[in-house]
């Protein structure tokens, strides 16, 4: 008997700070994982419709990048590039014009801000900030941007703001779409304070928006309040920021979230699945005319992590050549959709693409909805201001198979924990 | 001929931001290395004495981390982990604590704040302010500790904090060791402000420093002054963070570089070369009795960048068993220093271990030295305020034939400037 | 013939900063004042329907105030006390308790925080934060508080902001009454942003309104709105602030503004007319358990303006002790609006007691009204955020005949202009 | 016996708020003052060595004040003027204008910028700010400039920042003259700061210094040290603000603080004295081509105090057009500094003209002596930030045999707490 053993913490415990979450939620040590599944170390499989936070749309070690990954490495290419022309920087370049940009006729420079989300947000505001002149940065409730100090001050859950320690400023939120609960024209508030110069909001640099907030519940913006948003931009001349970092790269379908919508924001950060891989990267793209960055202006140690610039290459390659995985992850929508509403929760589900959210009444309910999934072998986890609403993030690359066994694995916990 | 073809811009030009800068130091387009080699497209080899501003302390695709991680990723060893407690973060917590914590008697908590080193800063001030319940930090004069909002505050550069677009603020700066000249007592001006209810100073939360400055050109710290430094924070009641993400993992010969002034901060900030092999980490160790974070209040998606806790275990198991690294990179700091003192130049070199700064009249010599020494197939750069100082920081595991050939190529670019 | 002499710039053109204002709408220097009306040098008499601004309620050298203070000036009563305890203050106390506070069962505690309107404003900023350890306060759109830096962040107007030179930050701005013409449920968006821990409000320390925006338009806000927005602080804990510095003093027929919706304030800053003389003075009252200030944590050198306090205390025992004036002005009310209806502007005059605004269709035309009543002997100015409504402020203590002279004046001058 | 009615509590008491503070230590209710003395209620006198903080430069109900001011209020001339042209107005300007910017050669536009020291900063900031486009604005060790949010950002003293309840920002503080005990040169550390384009010092918008500190613990300037800053702003570009709200008006012997040294501000702050009745007005003056003001930009109810504008031009005539007064305060100050030493302080007398200061061990002992001269009859009050220095501030007025017998009373005081 060993049971003694088992109660002696484990280094995680003794050494690891007490910040550490994801491992409270899910108690085990994990192995190694392919494609939607991942394997503790007892080899026990779970479906993981986590995805990284959306950072695996591709799946976990993906054979299309793993290979060029393994061959980059193995001829010793550059893996520590700073901001240095590289041949696999290059690649990666021409990759993302030929596939990305030129196909969306979306006229972008494109930065490596350093490898992290927040890196991308912090050089988009600095960026946004410069051209403007302006201080002023308008985010919305329950948007959530990243965790220092900068995309601090844009992200709404108060716990989270609490963490700076110093007072976030030169910030105001607007309401997200269905945010006052449809009893007020979109934008009334915004567009009156924009109009009146006694309003006593100074006028912003840009608007920061997510089209899905991940983060902050599952609420999906319709597309015609994205471009109310973006023609109240035009109009009131404030630059418009899509934050794709997490809806970005496939998630709803599309390579960018607000094509659907129609819009052509000027400055788009992307970091999570671009590498593809779960490889740190993030990209932060803007119009050419507002490219007024003095060299050297924001830089970063990591901004040139080329493995991360291999898989991405290998990732564009294989999936956005065409409208395969995007027309796939269409359909898969209804799939989704049909199977969580059944569940007969409150709330409709709410979701685009391949990520929905499912909200419960509270969030002990939302969590034992997670714990038991845990059990039954799916990895999902709550989001939204009181964690209420479990969000499903799959691989865009989970076959028809595990979306239903992981549909049906939640199906089930819902019911246990009813 | 094809002399129209060399002057159509490249992708780099056309599509990437004008924000690039290394790449304009060194115009080439690199694409392989091993050790202290990097080689471009064209097979053109480049002495590497930049390391990757520090993060390649055990050079380039080290045989002794590459194999280990083409094992991991070819296992489908978890690749992205977010927070989640894996294999290779467990090998990581036990090989830092018996390797690193242990040996040295240091009492930190591991926390991995995100792959970046600004990552780290931003968790260490607001670890330190939530602790103290105090706002004000105090950095010193030349300082440089990051890119995002609040590390870019602590940090001295006046082009790089303009680029902030807002006010940075709740940080103030004391002079560094050697900044009034000497004709001063060291920490008179602080302490005064300290001991004085009427100074203006309001109690500051934490003391941030280098132990030399890598950016603010190679300024190095004498051990007396830290440990002044340190006994002020005991009797002020701040807390101490150095700022080793340049410095650490070996540059100055000890894995820590405070170890010579025997000091212990309340909190370090690691990451460059961490990761041994270029790839994102970082972490931020604090005393056991300051890890007050609440599950999740600070956070990161690529936070667990599984890869690198592979090749920094590695690198640990390597490099910092024995003493070996540490005395070699002691004895060349002799060889180093006694090499630029010959080059004649005004004020005496400054370093430690195999970091090393030569101080020009001016940033145009200073770039001219940088520029000849690339054509010689040498790779240095500039720091300093005023881009003064050419700084020296060759991979730890350098050959002395190697050391050799670029302190000659400096030589001679020296010379060809003069 | 004179004529050269009358373009050799004055000595207030030539020595008086060019911030002046109101000199330039009134181009004549005024020497002496009695009741309702102005005399310029020249003896030209002008009515008077701007008042000081709101600080002369009682008319311009009101015998029944001029008497004592001639008497206290003339036997060398204490004319600067800062916070001394003198007779006159006590009598000034006193008089406040037994007329003002007691009648109404107002448990308020006096501050003297200094002369002027903003420095009453600071004090309740810096009370409201202390007592809650909270920083955010909230406004109202188009709010007018003051120009020092920390009652101007609460204030709407561009303009104005823009004088600070520095970010004006800890403040938000909610819609005032009617701003979002009734298409939403009253505090619809605020109620929300307080209910939603991921709204990124963070929790307020106070809310400061004026009852009628006088400089921001005259804008009236309901007693209905009133009392929901005293039950939406006493509900979601934020203190309650009336700036009653224009509107208190019985320009909206009771002594305090608020008192028509019967709410309790938990702050009340007072200044303008409460000395009834012109003479600055100003007071803010607040809550017997809020008051946590330490000794000397707030003052001012002129705190302590003894005739001042004489003044004032002639005011309050002469129209305070019973409801006359009170009832007076309610009347007049009736009057005012109807001559203003007959002008037959586009919108509606707006109004209370004795403060009224006529909106027209631009500032152009408001000033043009402004100039042409200046050239017919009435003194009006004009407000709101585009300068487009024409102000009226005459003292309370205005005749019949006064009243009905101004309005014809205006009428007028709105016909001269149209 | 009515020993029960004597602990009955006071109005004072009872509805002033706690943050009364001189009430405290001169407890007794004071009726009226001539000259250098006040009287309480039962007629006991007190010689004055306070003088309103400096505000009753010329004693209290000086005739040659008083008659003016009778006349002009009797014959009804205006009393509140916001800022329209009068000619109480007028005749300030115009003498002012000759009785102290010509004489002196002073390039000055003149600013009535609300009736408070602490207004007349903010507009200095705002001013500054605003030609500059620069936020930093450096300020002293143990600098005092007011009270509201933008000038208490200047001041050393940490209870009075703590009342701010948010941060304080945009300002940093220098070593004032003889701040660090005379061992490093003066400006070392300034200069350095300027200088050094890595330093972390944002290029301030201006200086603000008092040419001696009274709040701060009468600490005196060196006119050399002051030159040096002149030159210092004048190579550097900053602008420098003298605050001379309480050492001006004659205080130290000149008429502004400043003269001594040779050096012309480019912006200067009066206040407190310039009435010269103890009635609240104040200025600020700058270079005329500082003068960038929109009209109407920085406001204020109170800022023409005509009364005020007739006894500080009544003021003016009778002290500033010879050097009469400004002789006999230089003399005198010879005397005070003589009788103070022979008190055999700890630390040696400081001050300049009439303004000085004697240091005690600590806050308890000047403390004593305080309350032991008010019980022999004379009022004096402690400053410095541990209270621990006792400052005289006599009225310039005061006669010989007065300034003899209070500093007989003070020695006095000084041994009966020894």
């Amino acid at each position: 008997m060993t049971l003694i053993a088992d109660t002696e913490p484990t280094v995680f415990e003794t050494v690891e700070s007490e910040v550490r979450s994801y491992c409270r939620a899910w108690p085990t040590v994990f192995e190694r994982a392919t494609g939607s599944r991942l394997f503790d170390e007892h080899g026990r499989p779970f479906l993981d419709f986590f995805a990284g936070a959306g950072s695996l749309n591709y799946g976990h070690n993906n054979p299309a990048l793993k290979r060029p990954l393994l061959d980059y490495l193995g001829s010793d290419g550059i893996t520590h590039g700073l901001d240095m022309s590289t041949t696999a920087k290059r690649r990666f370049l021409e990759t993302f014009r030929s596939a990305v940009l030129e196909p969306r006729g979306l006229p972008y420079k494109v930065m490596f801000p350093g490898p992290t989300g927040t890196n991308a947000v912090e050089a988009a505001l600095k960026l946004a900030r410069k051209v403007t002149g302006r201080k002023t940065v308008v985010s919305f409730t329950n948007a959530f941007h990243g965790m220092s100090l900068g995309s601090l001050a844009l992200t709404g859950n108060a716990g989270k703001r609490a963490g700076a320690g110093v007072p976030l400023t030169h910030t105001t939120q607007m309401p997200f779409d269905h945010y006052l609960g449809g009893v007020t024209p979109d934008f009334l508030w915004f567009e009156r304070l924009l109009e009146d110069s006694g309003s006593g909001l100074d006028h912003p640099a840009a608007v920061i928006v997510e089209t899905v907030q991940g983060e902050g519940g599952v609420n999906v913006a319709r597309a015609e309040w994205l471009r109310g948003l973006a023609d109240l931009c035009r109009r009131r001349d404030m630059l418009l920021i899509v934050d794709d970092i997490q809806m970005g790269c496939g998630r709803t379908g599309d390579f960018f979230s607000f094509e659907e919508a129609g819009i052509t924001p000027d400055i788009v950060t992307l970091s999570k699945s671009i590498s593809g891989y779960g490889l740190p990267m993030s990209l932060c793209l803007f119009r050419d005319e507002l490219d007024m960055w003095r060299p050297g202006e924001h830089n970063g140690t990591f901004r040139g992590n080329n493995p991360a610039f291999v898989t991405a290459t290998a990732a564009l390659e294989t999936y956005w050549r065409d409208g395969t995985l995007r027309d796939r992850t269409l359909r898969r929508a209804a799939t989704v959709e049909a199977a969580l509403a059944e569940l007969g929760t409150e709330a409709a589900p709410r979701g685009r693409g391949l990520v929905w959210g499912l909200e419960f009444e509270d969030g002990e309910r939302a969590a034992a909805v997670c714990r038991r999934a845990f059990e039954l072998g799916l990895l999902v986890e709550t989001s939204g201001p009181r964690d209420e609403v479990v969000k499903l993030l799959p691989p865009l690359t989970v076959t028809d198979d595990e979306l239903d066994e992981g549909l049906g694995i939640l199906a089930r916990a819902v019911r246990h924990t009813a």
